[in-house]
Parts: C-alpha cells; structure tokens; sequence
C-alpha cells in the first residue's frame, strides 16, 4: 500500500474514533471528559440551524467562543444550576468524513441522530443534526478547534441545556 | 501488513467514501452530481420492497434503466416540475459492507435510514431502507452500474420524487 | 505505515465487520448462523438496562450462559414455537470501538439503534441499545466469548423473543 494510502486510513480512523469518543463522553455525560476535547488554547462550539448555515449566516443558535466558555457551559450541568430532562441520551454517528487535510489541521464532517430515553425505557427520536468541525492534532491525539453542530431539529427547548 | 489486507482495507474506506458522498449529495440536494456517480455507458437505479427482493421478484417499484432515465428523473426535480414536500432529508449510512470484489467490479451493502426535518424543526423517521449496489472504478472513483434500494418502508407517497 | 498503526486498522475493520455480519444474520432472521458466531466452547448472551450496567449489577433482563442456551433461544424461532410479530428489523450499527485488544481476545462496544416496519410499509424505531462485547479469534474470523446488549429501551414486550 502507498504511503498516501495508509496515511488517508490512519487518518480516517483517527477522526472516526474522535467522534466515538466524543459522542461517549455526551452519552454517559462525562462533561469534564467532553470539555478535554476542545484545544485550550483556542476553540469554539456552536450549534446552528442548516438553513443559516447553507445562506452563509455566521448565526449560532448557541455558542461557545473561548474554552472557558465551553467550560462554564458544562460546568453549569454538573452543579445542577440547569434543569433538564433525566432522559438517556444515545448518539448514533454515521458518514464519517475527512473533508480536507492540512499539515496542522483537518476538516471533517459526520451525521449525528440522537435519541432519547426515558426512564421508564421509552425511546425516542431526540435530533438529528450534522458535524462539521476543524481538529488539529494536539498532545493526546485529535482537538477540537471548531466544532459546529448543524442542526435539522431545532423545536426541542431543552437542546441547549446538553451538549450536542 | 500483508497486500490483501491493505487492499482490503483501502476498497472498505473507498466504498464507504462513496456511501458518505452519495448520501452528501441527495442530503443537499445536488442532483446533477448524483447522477455523475453513476456509470454513463450503463446503469441502472431501482427501488425494491424487501419482500420482493427476498422472492427474488425483479419487480421494482420504481426503476431507471440507463443513464438517460437517471438523469431525467432529478432532471424534473431540478426544474421543479415535480411537487414534493419541501423537508429536508439527512441519510444515515450505516454497516458499510464490500460483498464481493472482482479485477472489474464489486459488490457492496449498506443499511439507510432517512430523517426528515419540516421548516418548523420537526424532525421524524421517513425511511427505512438497504442499499445494495454494484460499483466499478470509474475515472474519478467508484461508479455506480446498478443501485438497488431494498426498502422497508413504502407506505410513503412522496418516496419516489426523491431519490433514495 | 507503521505495523502497530497497521494493525490497529485491520483490527477496527474486522470488528466493523463482524458487527455488519451479526447485524445481517438477525436483519434476515438466519438464526443458525447467528448462533455459528458464538465460541463454542464458552460463551454467554446478556440484555442488561443501562441503569443496572452502570450500577455495576450483574442483573441481566435475560440471559444465555452457554452455547446450549444460545442455540436453544433461536431454535424456538425457528420451530415457530414462540409467537412473535412479523415486523421485519433493521440494525444501525454505528460508533464501533475496539476498546482494548490483548494477545487472545479484544473487547468491543458499537451503538444499535434497531427499527421495525409492519407488511404494510409503516417503519418506527423498536430499539436503542448498546453492544459490549468480548471477542476471540476464532477459525472462521471472530467469535462471541461474551455479548452484553446494553438497553436504553426495555418497555417493549416482545424484546426478548428475538436476539438484538
């Protein structure tokens, strides 16, 4: 196999297994885990509706510009400040794609559905909505730099509360 | 790693490429690029029910027998001819499988599932589905020669405005 | 490409792989080869709720504890024995992991999201789940030495007829 080759399967891998882990982390609502993800140094999270995002609108329906403010997003969660459904959440991640790579960073894509379960083990569709985000390779493998969730739901009020 | 894997491996990550793409594509409704995935010198696009597929009945519910009719299907659409509900779609592409892999051709299998969003932000399940397709190296990559959607569902009206 | 990042490779793809078998296998109801899948000289079959899994409580929903009670659970499917709705199923498998992998087995975990469409067409979501598994090399590819089905949803009464 050609070097191209193997690096374009390694690196596949590498983002695959990056949003395994990240959809984890939400799932099981390890937010100090989540928050690891995204690069100290410099990072945004944000979730915004398709149609802004395909007119070119850079308007966030929420957004998290500095790691502190992702930080004190989830921070807010473990303290109990926020009120939001006890329901299980469960992220399914599909169409995994390297977009573009660079020598310090990556683009890559994936869709997300979530679903919902209640306590009494209903289950439920909760959203669907695309990744689109920006990684860099930092000293524990791949960071966030910018994470956008693209988002086809968007009447559910408690979306905001947990991380998409 | 020994050839046959790395090729193995390779094939995989190009079929699944091409799932992510086609899915891309319909997801955002770019149908001229749709219908380039596809061989020119000849296709073929059919819609089956699961039951039908099983029998071994080759009775699809709705077929395009060559390039010509693949591209006058989204052709329609394109030009608006057809009415169709406005939502958008998102396609989940999951169990990416190479079946079979020839010096010529391969084999391939996928399971669908396909969310629709209203402009309201509701989204729900709109179909469920399994692609199984038969792909051959084409000058930019991976080439459909025939594409059957095995479907689940088809309670649906509009199913058939839509390419799956 | 380095061996040890080769290796990784190979491993993720015949896990994704076996996943994608075991899926198809129950999706065509082949419950033979279901079966075929698991080690037998020692395995076991388990569906645990969420809540107790994170509890850490051994309390399975339902469980097979030897290649016996494997083969025994799906021969009454197919004897027809157990009434059962006809729906047909669909298995999204996504998020696959391979968590750790030894000299002798790997463990694994992927999310499934299961849906169910009626004869007449109509799709709706059945299930929202979790595998964790511990697998061997076996002869033909890997083997199941233990298959825990982690459910999020368990108010449906029919869960335990057919495998997850």
């Amino acid at each position: 196999m050609s070097s191209p080759q193997a690096n374009a399967l390694s690196r596949w891998l590498s983002v695959h297994q990056f949003f395994a882990t990240y959809a984890d982390h939400l799932d099981h609502e390890r937010f100090a885990q989540w928050v690891d993800l995204f690069d100290p140094s410099d990072c945004r999270y944000e979730v915004l509706s398709r149609e802004n995002r395909d007119l070119g609108l850079a308007l966030p329906i929420m957004g998290c510009f500095s790691h502190g403010m992702v930080r004190d997003r989830v921070a807010m969660l473990a303290k109990g400040v926020l009120t939001y459904r006890r329901d299980k959440l469960l992220r399914q991640v599909s169409n995994v794609q390297v977009r573009s790579a660079e020598a310090d960073h990556l683009t890559a894509s994936a869709n997300l559905v979530v679903y919902q379960s209640s306590e009494e083990g209903v289950s439920s569709l909760y959203m669907v909505a695309r990744y689109e985000c920006e990684l860099i390779e930092g000293p524990q493998g791949l960071q966030i730099r910018r994470m956008a969730v693209v988002v086809d739901s968007f009447g559910i009020d408690t979306m905001l509360a947990v991380p998409l």
